[in-house]
């Protein structure tokens, strides 16, 4: 590389593009230049504040891969050898091509990472209208602060979910334009383009599950705990972790089959743990302060793996009365300090930093176990540690 | 062509490929097989009923541009000379491929016109929530149906939410499946995503200048009937003529930009002047019963050109009373009714069958001037004909 690409950088990109696929230019008419600025400027608003966890884990697979690449040429002639190598497409396959079209590699990468961060506006802005929350990342949630602009609510609410609706497709169009404009290759267009609609669908199942616990029962503890893992699983590991290092791969030139397993291997368990650990900083178990009120998951009555693993451990008469609080429709600050009190006396907060444990080792057995060099792993390891940092 | 494809077929497979994108395994649990089920259920049930005139147009255009290729042929050996022929690209060129090739073009441009299907029931399920409308196609809208089975609005909305965005993405996907199952062309693949995912840019959009109008005054009538065509444009033009044109003509190899040209001459004028004969027949302008109440649009307060037409030839004291009324929040039946007769009064009827008229000349003289042979011209005009058959 022959830049190092900074948060900076994806934050000025992501910007950028945000404005690019909401400038529009009208026929006869000035008359909506108001509403199109409104909504370009909260679609940029709701776009910024984000870690970028997700844009350098893109970018750190990337690397890792190419790296992976470059070792490979250097150490064996068997390139095909998935075993001890990280095969690469035909197209790719020779130093010389690497090295000139490097350039082209990091404008490509830096926008396929910021589309992936695109998305997640895109989907948080429609999560914020499902739940109608008031606040995302510290500030309004769009359809909110949509609403206060144009003093009215159902205005407020359609601005938002369009808004939502021009990121995710627009997202794609990103991934879409990068592979036109540095890349000559079709074919990697369609690898790119393919997994990233597909990471789209699997967020939006997730959220079909997440409304589906919702209506669940609290009879069977084993069942909700595992039903709350396939909410992590599809609503944030599809485009936390497993879309980034996949899209990170393919963009380096692994063939598709190979970036997605390997993908899923380092990805899956990661991102359940990154999911774990989020609630965890919900609940005021971290080191730091989130900067956000402690309990905000158990006024919401979100089923979770923790309230599963809090509920097994309590006597009969408590996990019955916060099952009762869990079915009322709202929760007061009594009510959430019970069950934070509870959530304690289980040991439930242990139990979680356990799993998290365990899922951290796996992820670094599929990194260890993976083709990308030993000197390569320690930063690919590092960032992914990111993402679970209580 | 080997056969012909009928509205049975479009409908088979828009119900295959819908109950395809909403089909998912979970590896843990079954707890979900309820909502998923009821999920994907909904979607084929909103999938169906429409008069699948947008999927129609698509095949139509494939085929006149198909005809104009062969009758090229047929007649010049200068196919480049676009003013005469179009021309096509280079993949696609020759006679014989597009013989051995004819059951593929018959699979990849059914796909495409469905996908335009299912990006349209996407669009529709979203713009019922933002109306949150109660029917839809004489059946009870996506979320409100999903509101009666979950017994909770919040989750019916969010359901329905979610299964915008699965059609919405999903469409995409069934465009890029079918290139890449139907076509050996990488580049064709481009050339079909490209402009897919910027129509559904241009929908929402329109969408968002649907939600401006609302807020804009009645102070210039020029402005609001020129902001009411904008919206015509953007909102409806974009997808229900311009882009199964353009799609067809792809599909059939003509390059991209004389495609969009030859598309916006002939399917802008087209779907505006659909837009306004469906603003008539809701006031009940048409020759058939709709089988929906009339004055639909007056009752949801909708600014539209006929309302502009109508206000400035009223009485300035009629005038102030409509404007009164459409300040409302709401609109009785005696409010309606009130308006119906001015519109008539107005003149207003007439005045848009005169702008339909106009519009379908246009479309008449692009159509006729186009590189299409005059044998193939009359079946596309027919086609396009039923978008405004009041």
């Amino acid at each position: 590389m022959t830049k190092t690409i900074q948060v900076a950088d994806i934050e000025s990109r992501i910007s950028a593009l945000v404005q690019e696929l909401l400038s529009t230019k009208f026929n006869n008419t000035s008359a909506y230049n108001n509403i199109m600025g409104m909504v370009a400027q909260q679609s940029i608003l709701s776009s910024t504040g984000g870690k970028r966890l997700r844009a350098l884990l893109t970018i750190e697979s990337f690397l890792a891969a190419t790296a992976a690449h470059t070792h490979d040429k250097a150490v064996t002639n068997n390139p095909s050898n998935y075993s001890h190598s990280l095969s690469h497409n035909a197209n790719s396959d020779t130093a010389n091509t690497l090295t000139t079209s490097q350039l082209d590699s990091n404008s490509l990468i830096l926008d396929v990472a910021c589309a992936l961060e695109v998305f997640q506006t895109a989907a948080l802005i429609h999560d914020d209208i499902i739940d109608d929350a008031d606040l995302r990342r510290g500030k309004p949630s769009a359809h909110k602060a949509l609403t206060t602009q144009t003093h009215n609510e159902s205005i407020g609410v359609g601005l938002g979910l369009m808004i939502g609706d021009i990121l995710a497709t627009g997202s794609i169009a990103i991934v879409q334009n990068a592979s036109n404009a540095y890349s000559q290759n079709h074919k990697m267009l369609n690898e790119l383009v393919t997994p990233f609609i597909a990471m789209q669908r699997e967020v939006s199942i997730g959220q079909v599950l997440d409304l589906g616990i919702e209506m669940m029962s609290f009879e069977n503890l084993q069942e909700l705990r595992e039903a709350s893992f396939e909410v992590f699983r599809w609503k944030t590991a599809s485009y936390t972790t497993i879309a980034p290092i996949e899209l990170g791969f393919l963009t380096a030139g692994i063939p598709a089959q190979d970036a997605r397993k390997l993908a899923l291997a380092i990805g899956e368990p990661l991102g359940i743990a990154f999911q774990l650990v989020d609630d965890l900083l919900d609940i005021g178990a971290g080191s730091h302060p989130t900067g956000k009120p402690i309990g905000g998951d158990i006024r919401e009555g979100k089923r979770s793996v923790l309230l599963a693993d809090t509920l097994e451990h309590l006597s009969q008469d408590d996990s019955e009365k916060i099952i009762r609080l869990y079915q009322q429709t709202q929760r007061t600050d009594d009510d959430v300090a019970f069950c934070l009190e509870k959530i304690h006396e289980a040991n439930a907060i242990e139990i979680s930093k356990q799993r998290v444990n365990e899922l951290w080792q796996t992820t670094c057995t599929a990194i260890s176990q993976s083709p990308i060099p030993a000197s390569s792993q320690h930063k690919l390891r590092e960032i992914c540690k990111k993402f679970i940092t209580l």
